[in-house]
């Protein structure tokens, strides 16, 4: 039975676990493949980044970190990232994250949310974020270099709440 | 006579005093209009961010930034802000600033540079930007709490190098 909750201390060996399973693939996300524990809590745990955790069974499966985009006066816009465990892909558990995120986002009285960096070649996330409403605003050539592909181009995405 | 160079600790304060009359003003940057001197060092002077002055007459007219736009995999991309005394606009200190901040990007190795957050309304800003080869590239909207004009879209600009 698939839960969401906002991460614990507790969670957090668990949860940099699972970032670092993600980013060494280096086809989904900026972070430095061989970044180091204190990076990855840095940009995924610490305030002003909320982490929630997706547990299945007590097994961490999924993990979502929630901020505000920019600081001041675009603080009203929130950004999101999400990764899910790679054993437990194709279950669905993004979407379910994804639509926690909006609800959590909204509750904490953000008006809209924002993705900066969706790697043009991640296409099944590209689909699951446009089924939860989310529109591609921009397009930046070669921003990202893909581990295998090299130069990929990235999308903004953003959706009001 | 104009002159650009890197930031010193010496400038600092300058910096800082400069950073705070443009972003009080609230209508071109998302940095809090109130915020610390503390947090506009760790945003505009410290690294990864690597600092310029403009100088006249050894009166500090003008500060860019520099930095990369993501880690990792994405800093072959560089971002840069610049911020121009207000007493001395109108006389192409920006684009003083802006040529000599590509060649330094080109030269610290990145493969582009892109802005992440150029407020619509700044037009005279987004005609600067076009002229030195960026292009606009994704359009959010109402990204920005201008403080006069209210919700404002937000344009992304990115050029090669």
């Amino acid at each position: 039975m698939l839960a969401i909750r906002a991460a614990v201390a507790a969670d957090f060996p668990a949860v940099l676990d699972l970032f670092r399973r993600i980013v060494v693939s280096g086809d989904t996300y900026a972070y430095p493949p061989d970044c180091s524990p204190e990076q990855a809590q840095r940009w995924w745990l610490d305030p002003p980044a909320r982490p929630f955790v997706a547990e299945d069974d007590g097994r961490i499966v999924g993990t979502y970190s929630l901020k505000p985009n920019q600081p001041g006066l675009g603080d009203h816009v929130a950004n999101c990232g999400y990764m899910t465990a790679p054993e437990f892909r194709g279950r669905g558990i993004a979407s379910v994250m994804c639509a926690h995120s909006l609800a959590t986002a909204r509750d904490a009285g953000f008006a809209a949310m924002q993705f900066n960096f969706v790697v043009a070649s991640n296409t099944g996330a590209i689909r699951l974020w446009q089924r939860h409403g989310f529109a591609i605003v921009g397009r930046v050539p070669a921003a990202f270099r893909h581990v295998r592909d090299g130069p990929t181009d990235v999308f903004v995405m953003h959706r009001l709440l």
